[in-house]
């Protein structure tokens, strides 16, 4: 499916647009392929775009200060990812964003977003049900991690993302879960 | 300050509504009080508010199965709370809220809001900035708790609710930062 009928039908789910306002929405957005291990979001980088995944696995990350990695999200075909404090507040990125495999994104900038917003009621219409989806998926998860069960947060990715286990190195699959790769090996063969 | 004028202020910092769009806004909600103590939402309830605080403090919060306490927001004067989860799918309350002190707040249905958002365009601007900005602010503290680092939290919470420290016991707040009583003292007394 082309990039054009793939983002419509998924913004069709929440929000009605006609073909011309379709078409207008479209026109803002910028297609970008990546490599696998490509940076599409450095640590420092200013961040002006919000990326729509189309095909591949992108992972959003941070690494503290022992150099340990904590994956944020995994993003796979027809989900988003940036760092969005750094999106929205204009602050530098904290948050990193990588291919986990190559990959095709639509690129939307924060500016054009908000343009879209205010010229049309409903792209804000499914701006906002896309970022409840993300506010409620985020407290289930951070409930989940101060309730430090890692069945349940291992048996919650892989129904949220049936496709991770083969797509996705274990390491990358522990620094989600917050789990080290003993654990996970345990979660797997049990 | 009466309850319409703190609304107002509020709203005004992300929307433009004309005064007359504001009255209809405004008597969609309806203002409640409650006890310390009191349930405003418990666990297993039918989810139909979400709640605008207009004094006194709340928590939501989470109860494992073995009874242990999870605080998941404490919820001042201007912030909003609700199960957000049950209240836009529909399923029974997982999170219950309850009151740390006397309150007084403004309740407003999920069909209101939705029918407020779809007939006022600055109304769903409002709530998709508000939505934003919780989204943030839960992954900050998805990020912070997953790097484990309790006096990062411990200060990001004093931070943001500088009044807690003497408004809310000791517990409860360990119970927010996910670490023991006698942990929390250490970090109160470094």
């Amino acid at each position: 499916m082309e990039a054009k009928e793939v983002l419509k039908q998924h913004i069709a789910k929440t929000a009605s647009l006609t073909d011309e306002q379709f078409d207008y929405f479209f026109s803002c957005f910028k297609q970008q392929s990546y490599k696998k291990g490509q940076t599409i979001i450095g640590e420092g980088d200013r961040v002006e775009c919000e990326y729509f995944v189309l095909d591949g696995c992108l992972k959003s990350f941070y690494i503290n200060d022992d150099m340990k990695m904590f994956i944020l999200q995994f993003a796979m075909p027809t989900w988003w990812a940036s760092d969005y404090n750094a999106l929205y507040s204009g602050a530098k990125a904290t948050i990193s964003i990588d291919c986990i495999t190559n990959a095709e994104v639509l690129c939307l900038t924060n500016a054009d977003r908000e343009k879209l917003c205010s010229e049309l009621h409903q792209v804000e219409h499914f701006f906002r049900w896309r970022t409840n989806k993300g506010y409620v998926a985020t407290q289930k998860r951070l409930l989940s991690l101060m309730n430090n069960d890692a069945r349940h947060r291992y048996e919650a990715l892989m129904e949220q993302y049936p496709a991770l286990y083969n797509l996705v190195p274990k390491h990358l699959i522990a620094a989600y879960l917050g789990v080290s790769r003993e654990t996970l090996s345990r979660l797997y063969n049990s």
